[in-house]
């Protein structure tokens, strides 16, 4: 780009760069006469500072980074209007980074992000997150960072998630007063907090009701193809569950679509309930019963807290870990 | 953050910051011995160059905006998904903007991004932009730019988007096929490129079925109410429509949350055909036909075209406008 820079502006005023620089941010080294003629000039030639030279000379890029496994997922678009909410008024740019559930990949945009690129961090970790040390090598370089939704369990960093433990409690106590006895859980990676605090849930109902030995905890991916097989095996057994908990909505997507193909009645045959945040979820046949994620209030609350990590604020013991609760929509899937 | 710096790094080996600059971008004019010397320190002590500090020296910022008025919607998540596998290969980064449909904000966010934050940038206009001065001054500024689905005609800047007339068409005819001559299509705003589209290809297929005379478009919002209440409106007319044409995914959520609340059954009553990349859309009640737009191709295309024009190559006529057409699913919603 062919732009106005500081050293045109002194060229065609007689002045030094640097007093040209001290003028536009109203130095008070500087005469009124000379900041008055260096503006008149600046707003003349619409000269903009270079934001680059200014990250440099504060040391603050105004740019935080999102971290996440997926975006084609209302749980995640969500939160990122949550965070960009926060963001731009505080003025700050928000850079998207996707893993794609990669280990590899977070680890490389994790290693790229520690030279100042971003003022901080917020990272929902992938399924495949097998160990911590890239993660504790950015808190070790003084990056502000906060975990959302999918968090690392032994690194010393704010959280902000929802009830996964009470809500799945609610959600499997809910397909037990509908008449469920044998309820399967879909789960995603085992290596996740999420999924751990799911199955926590779903069993901690299970012993409510006397029921563990029925417990039921089959673990899936994000290849929704394989994710069918495992669903179409379990409901051809001659002991078929009666409801299936799905962890993720997309466990749900892929039970609608087996039980259509295998002609099951959804609920009469199979009872089904999904955390989900896709508002579309009324509109299936039948409409299905969800757990919602407040994920607009997680992508706030988390920029709000990394917010204050760089603004050099200490943080109480609840600002440390901020759960909100989900909610449970009750639909015909559970009927 | 306390990281080490050049300077540091110059103090301990006894050399000037530019000799430690120089040979980590092993320049020929360090000897090997000293890069050697340098490389090693830089890496016991983990150095990372300042990206703040190579964007102002290369005048580059590595870093390209993709502009768009929402997220929670599967079409623009699958166009990030595109973009950023390309912006990913060539080491870039992507910052997400979201005007939420409003003009002031979209002008906000180009004037912000005119002085090289990015190296260039990827718009889809938001539905309440009135003129296009903020994209021609980003254009005279020289930042490198195309639109992707929803342009702005009156600039020579190259687009990336889907066959609206010819799809639209195509739905259009298709519900004519199923025996609808009543047709509604519900459209977004006028001044939208998409929208002029869209309506120009439902229009045709009238023309073509000689059954202009009962063309009806109706402009709808962002507004969930507001555009239910249109809806509901329509359908307690004397002469309702027999089909309906969404424009976007959005609409025909609406249609049928409405056709739920009047107790309207589709595709006895009603048939309905929606613009819509929502996968879930084929577990609707009934299943919703949709005009699928290949959006990741779209996110991809345009991420290659901008890339050419960041490296100064010189597009062809062919590159400059790239149409990719959009695949009509058909489900029983039209049956």
């Amino acid at each position: 780009m062919d732009t106005v820079n500081l050293k045109k502006l002194a060229a065609e005023l007689g002045l030094s760069p640097s007093t040209i620089s001290r003028a536009l941010r109203d130095s008070h080294e500087i005469s009124k006469k000379t900041k008055d003629r260096v503006k008149a000039l600046a707003e003349k030639l619409d000269f903009r500072p270079n934001p680059h030279a200014s990250s440099l000379r504060q040391n603050k890029s105004k740019t935080i980074a999102v971290i996440m496994p997926e975006i084609e997922n209302n749980f995640f678009a969500q939160v990122i209007n949550g965070v960009e909410s926060v963001a731009q008024k505080k003025g700050y740019h928000v850079l998207i980074y996707l893993t794609h559930e990669d280990f590899e990949k977070e680890k490389a945009i994790l290693q790229m992000l520690r030279n100042g690129r971003v003022d901080g961090l917020m990272i929902s970790i992938s399924n495949s997150t097998k160990s911590s040390e890239h993660l504790k090598s950015c808190q070790e370089a003084g990056l502000p960072m906060v975990f959302f939704d999918r968090i690392c369990e032994n690194i010393d960093v704010p959280i902000i998630a929802t009830d996964d433990i009470d809500s799945s409690f609610r959600a499997t106590e809910h397909l037990l007063k509908s008449g469920c006895r044998h309820i399967t859980h879909l789960s995603m990676s085992d290596a996740l907090s999420i999924s751990k605090g799911r199955q926590a849930g779903y069993n901690k109902a299970l012993e409510k009701y006397k029921l563990s030995r029925y417990s039921s905890i089959i673990e899936c991916s994000s290849d929704d193809e394989k994710n069918r097989q495992i669903i179409r095996k379990l409901l051809l057994r001659k002991q078929r569950p009666d409801g299936i908990f799905a962890s993720v909505e997309k466990l749900a997507i892929n039970t609608y679509e087996v039980c259509r193909e295998l002609k099951i009645e959804i609920p009469a045959t199979l009872k089904v309930v999904s955390f989900s945040n896709l508002t579309a979820a009324a509109l299936f046949h039948p409409p299905l019963t969800t757990v919602v994620q407040p994920a607009y209030d997680i992508g706030k609350e988390a920029a709000n807290i990394l917010f204050r990590i760089i603004d050099k604020k200490v943080l109480s013991r609840q600002e440390k870990k901020i759960i909100i609760p989900s909610t449970l929509v009750m639909r015909a899937s559970t009927n």
